[in-house]
């Protein structure tokens, strides 16, 4: 069975966080992961915050060269407003992936931590935790948007994996 | 004075509307105008939808490499849902933009139609009507996401040309 290496994304107006997983021979581990920072722009124009997402993002996909790109499919949020902006922060994410000929799979939220923790309702921390247990990162700590990101990348994997069960059954 | 070409976006999750406009010697014409269609893709993730509205820019984008990029800076919509696939588009117009190393300013949109109507309630038939008597089209029916789209360029090459008056008087 190939490696796999695939790019989870959670984007977001003022912090986008961004976690590579790597699959080889069943086993995953973290091949890198970190948040892309757009905020502190206050003087510049929401489209300025939005270029600094797509730069971010594009480094990261230039250097790591992922496989595939997976990320949480968004139907709420608080309001109109917030919408907008976290929308826009996730259209430049796809943008940035389609850029490097990386097709996004979208996933629900609840599908997510459902893959994860066993629970569609899990927390954050809930699924932070089992993100440091799947990979053995231990204690280190790492922001809420990263392990966010890492979750999306973990049950992507897992849907992979079960595909390719599902085909060879077959 | 220097000829500047600039592209205007009108993003939409279903259509995006794109024209390119030129300035040289103070009169402005129509390098070219479009809609990229994004809909149809009713089986495929959202996401796909989105790559394809990037792979449409990139390549009018990389075919006419243009100077400067502006858009419609957008406050409100009917719903957090739409809010949500209208934001999405915005940002991969973005990212496009800032893939092909351009900024994009954004407009409010009354600043637009007043910039070409005089008045900031104007109407899209009212505005179309004007970029059509400003850019020469005669009759040309354009669809009104792509007028919409020379609106905003229009807007911005007026926005340029009093600054650079400015700073010729200062």
């Amino acid at each position: 069975m190939a490696d796999l290496t695939v790019i989870g994304i959670d984007p977001g107006s003022r912090f986008t966080g961004w976690g590579i997983v790597r699959e080889a021979s069943g086993v995953l581990s973290l091949v890198d992961c970190g948040l892309v920072h757009s905020e502190g722009q206050k003087n510049k124009c929401f489209s300025a915050r939005l270029a600094r997402i797509y730069s971010g993002l594009n480094a990261v996909l230039g250097s790591h060269n992922p496989d595939e790109a997976a990320m949480e499919q968004v139907f709420t949020a608080k309001n109109a407003a917030s919408a907008l902006k976290l929308g826009q922060a996730r259209g430049v994410a796809v943008a940035a992936c389609a850029a490097h000929g990386l097709d996004v799979s979208d996933y629900e939220p609840r599908l997510v931590k459902n893959s994860l923790t066993g629970v569609g309702s899990a927390d954050k921390e809930q699924v932070a935790f089992m993100v440091r247990r799947m990979l053995n990162l231990g204690q280190q700590r790492l922001a809420l948007d990263t392990t966010d990101a890492l979750a999306v990348a973990i049950c992507h994997l897992g849907r992979r994996r079960l595909a390719r069960l599902a085909a060879k059954v077959s």
